[in-house]
Formats: C-alpha cells, sequence, structure tokens
C-alpha cells in the first residue's frame, strides 16, 4: 500500500504524473459529470423518493435522473428500495460503498466554497 | 469560518445538504468534466507545450485541448507563456492557485486507486 501511496502523491516524476493520471482518470469515469456526486449529496440526509430528490437537486431533468440512478446503482452506490403498497414506493438509499466518497466530497465542497469566496472577493 | 465548515460538513439537516450541494456544485462548474484535472496533472510535474500535453494526456483532441486550456487560463490555474524564438514556443504552466486544488487531487487519486483494487478483487 505504501508503494501505491507514493505513486500516488503529488507527481515529481513521468510515473507518478501517469499513476496520478490513471486514478484519478478512473474516478472521473465512474463519478464523474455533472450530477452523480450531487445525486449522492443529495441522498445522504437521508433516503428519498425520486420526485423529492429530483427538487432537492433542481435543474435535473426526469431522464437524466434516472439514468444516473440507473449507473449509481450499477456501480454500487444508491440501493433501491421497492416498497409494494398501493401506490407502490419506490425510494433510494445510499450504500455504505457511497461513504468511500466522503473525503472526495469534502474536498470539493471546501474548494468549491473557497474559490466562490476568492470569485466574489474580486469582483 | 467556522460556521463555514460547520455547513459543508456531512450534512445531516437540510440545511447542510444545500451549502454542500451548492459548494460542490461550483467546483463541479470550474473543475468538472473529462479533462481539466488531467491537464492540470500533467502539468505538475513541468511546463510542457501544447503537443506534449496532448501526448502525456492521451485521448484528447486538438481542438478540445486548446478550449480546455483557454478556460483554465480564464479561471487562473493556468498560465500561458510565449518564447518569441524562431519558430515561437508557447509553453503551459500552472499558477499558485492550482496548487489549492492539491486536497482535491488528492482525495480523488485515493478514491480512483481504492475503487480499482475494489472492481478487480470482484472479477
Amino acid at each position: 500500500m505504501e508503494v501505491i501511496e507514493e505513486m500516488l502523491s503529488k507527481p515529481h516524476n513521468a510515473q507518478q504524473c501517469k499513476a496520478r493520471l490513471n486514478a484519478v482518470g478512473d474516478a472521473i469515469y465512474v463519478i464523474g459529470g455533472k450530477w452523480k456526486l450531487r445525486i449522492i449529496i443529495a441522498l445522504s440526509e437521508g433516503n428519498r423518493r425520486f420526485n423529492e430528490l429530483q427538487r432537492v437537486i433542481g435543474g435535473i431533468s426526469a431522464r437524466v435522473l434516472s439514468n444516473e440512478l440507473k449507473d449509481l446503482e450499477i456501480n454500487g452506490f444508491v440501493k433501491r428500495n421497492v416498497y409494494p403498497n398501493t401506490p407502490v414506493i419506490v425510494e433510494y438509499e445510499l450504500t455504505e460503498y457511497s461513504q468511500t466518497l466522503d473525503h472526495v466530497l469534502q474536498a470539493l465542497a471546501d474548494w468549491g466554497a473557497m474559490h466562490r469566496e476568492k470569485i466574489k472577493s474580486m469582483s
């Protein structure tokens, strides 16, 4: 594991640079795009139904949300619970594996807030 | 600042969830997409010319790389240096501000490497 950590630290040579490019590329492939992390944040407060989720996130179409939720389910971040009442209730829930993204989400949230402050102070 | 940190911590209520959604949304708006972080990683090893950059990153067209570099310049992550030799040499360099992304890059690199290991162990 130490070898991997060394490989992924701030690049000082071509090999480290390549390792970091690959690892970040993998992450972007799975959780990149405009919506996936936002859906995960919106579910972190508690399970939600499709319409609630769409309202909380804002600006996402039903078709895109539906596709993103399927991707998130396939990749093990989200669980879809169906309660066969009348009418049927479908609820989305975060899996334990989604917690592995905590550091990523915290780093992005901190950076986004810092960057917004910087832009505000410039204008 | 403590208030902001509290707001951006793991969401336990609707207000924290909204703050985190906004902050991560801001981050994705500026550094999201398939290429920007990869370009920054590729430049972290040292300044590079356009063609070198395209080769190191891999899979990016000249047109897309050119647009992404312009965006990165506008947002203060990259500096474009022109040396008026014959032929003219154009080199791209990271700014100091790009270092504010260190935590984000480290978190994504760690997560990407962990996720790849998980996928490998499953197959």
